[in-house]
């Protein structure tokens, strides 16, 4: 078979204000062909397989975003949708390095097929028993950010109450399992949204997962705070971060990694217990993951090295892989917003 | 004149949840006499002369505050109102170490006269040119919050570029000219509440402020901090901090030293820009300059310094004194919350 000289792929049709669209005419994304140029030297054709679905590609696409001011550079308009993470595999290679059929990483596009240079993407090692999704999840982006979030930007030692929001999410897992198995915190406990997630978040080693959606949520997270937080990892901001502003320790920490419940709406995100980090004199400190890649190999050979000592689980279970035909992958992607999915949610192009 | 057995005090009748009533069955003050002890030795009859009005007596009487969660212990309803600074004139002495006629500072009430033991007040130094009132204000609890939430929690320096917010507060002008004239940084711009404050606020040193009461305010401030903020000395919260949320610096750092927007109305005081402490991974610290004071003699010592050298001013001009009847205190007290002083609120007992 000669290779593919034109391919599909996602563009950024139209920034959204307010939330995304699928269809109609303020579609979010639009579904266009791309001719592929002939390979030059040192280069691959990959075909996407695995893509990773991460909630931080959402302000990535916001529209009137200040390029000073974004989480990452913001999207272009007419330019392919980006994904965080994406495993692809080799179908035509001029690099020695890699081989016809080789899995390779790296932060790549929707697309059905792509030329880059081989530098720009890594080969994935084998590692007995981790699945190749866990390189989007657990050993990419999302166990990176539980690993330097809490233990570079929380400063998080055996002697905390760690509480974490959106526990039973791709990062999570990881701060769970991080915190509780490899820290050794005194406590863990984590922020769900179904019984099903809790009992997830249970399994991976916190002391006690509450419901946010159980009516009586308030009164649960104080009876799991009753000694308060030393550090709290907010992954979702708005009403949850409001909930625990007023149980965090005096003197405590907040790690400010994400805030998706505010994505899509800002007013959803409104915090009103700012007076708290005043009266208890709280500290928070933004996060992003990006900067603290220097030492992302050292970070993973630890966590492989916890997986291999029987520590933490880095398995499928902590992915959702949902198989998805290539004209459906923005129908995956919205999935994120819904809260339906455990763990990192993962597109198989199928 | 034989002295006083009884005095009038103000209590605490009833803890506002909303706004405070001078008046009408939810009144928050209540005046009623109270018989005054003889003298035990090594005691002090007093006479409050001047009472300091502070925000952060809002949430001290505030109704249903957690004791363990609080600001400072939370004021009991019934007893009398308590200001976090009086200068009082000793009436009658048994102490070796004052004097009738001496004028003492110290943690007092609402009272007429007060019987305290000795060692619980201090007695005021005299320094030429520094008038009675500044240690209530510039060299009391004001100018040591912004000398220990600048040094001490900011880590202010002369490369930075400092805002802060309620500027021509009596915190707040502390602030300019410790930052511009005793750190000596690049540009101090400050936030205030009319053409007239701002004008006092760049005479204090600040190369420009802001009247949050412009229409164009948000295109004022974004001119004002065209290199953005380094730091930022919140003393308000609500709106004010939401627009310098974006305004600062990436990796820049918040003080978070008042929330006087919200302590009426919570809704008042709703953050929408959250995120941006993410995306551009800023530092916020809660501070209350009572956890500072152990350091208090030496940083008043450099503050009486910094006057004596000409570098900041401490003058009657940084306190506004209302002349008020003793069943007025309330009245004088709530002008706090309308935003209508310049400086140190003084309460003058006439």
């Amino acid at each position: 078979m000669s290779p593919p000289t034109t391919a599909r792929q996602w563009i950024v049709a139209k920034k959204p204000t307010g939330q995304v669209h699928l269809s109609g005419p303020d579609a979010t994304f639009a579904l266009e062909p791309t001719p592929l140029p002939a390979l030059s030297p040192n280069q691959l054709l990959l075909q996407p397989l695995y893509l990773s679905n991460d909630p931080a590609q959402r302000p990535w696409i916001q529209a009137g975003t200040d390029p000073e001011r974004a989480y990452t550079p913001p999207a272009k308009q007419g330019q392919p949708m980006r994904a965080f993470g994406v495993i692809a595999k080799v179908v035509t290679s001029t690099s020695g390095n890699f081989a016809e059929g080789d899995l390779v990483s790296g932060m790549l596009e929707w697309t059905e097929y792509t030329v880059v240079d081989a530098t720009s993407v890594q080969k994935l090692p084998e590692v007995a028993g981790i699945p190749t999704t866990a390189f989007l999840g657990a050993l990419g982006g999302t166990g990176l950010t539980a690993y330097f979030g809490l233990l570079e930007v929380g400063h998080c030692k055996a002697s905390d109450v760690v509480v974490v929001s959106g526990a039973a999410g791709a990062t999570g897992q990881m701060v769970v399992q991080i915190a509780k198995k490899m820290i050794g915190c005194k406590k863990v406990v984590g922020i769900a949204g179904s019984a099903e997630k809790c009992k997830t978040v249970e399994s991976l080693g916190a002391d006690v997962c509450v419901n946010y959606k159980d009516a009586d949520f308030d009164s649960q997270l104080k009876k799991a705070t009753d000694e308060f937080a030393d550090l709290y990892f907010d992954n979702v901001g708005g009403k949850i971060l409001d909930a625990m502003l007023t149980r965090v320790k005096r003197e405590g920490r907040i790690v400010a990694c994400g805030a998706i419940s505010a994505y899509n709406d800002q007013s959803a995100g409104a915090i009103h217990n700012w007076f708290e980090i005043i009266s208890n004199r709280i500290a928070v400190k933004g996060f992003i993951v990006t900067d603290h890649l220097a030492r992302a190999a050292i970070a993973r050979e630890e966590l492989v090295a916890a997986f291999k000592a029987g520590k933490i689980q880095i398995s499928g279970d902590q992915e959702t892989v949902v198989d998805t035909k290539f004209e459906d992958i923005p129908k995956t992607w919205v999935m994120l917003f819904a809260g339906g999915n455990t763990g990192k949610l993962v597109t198989k192009i199928v």
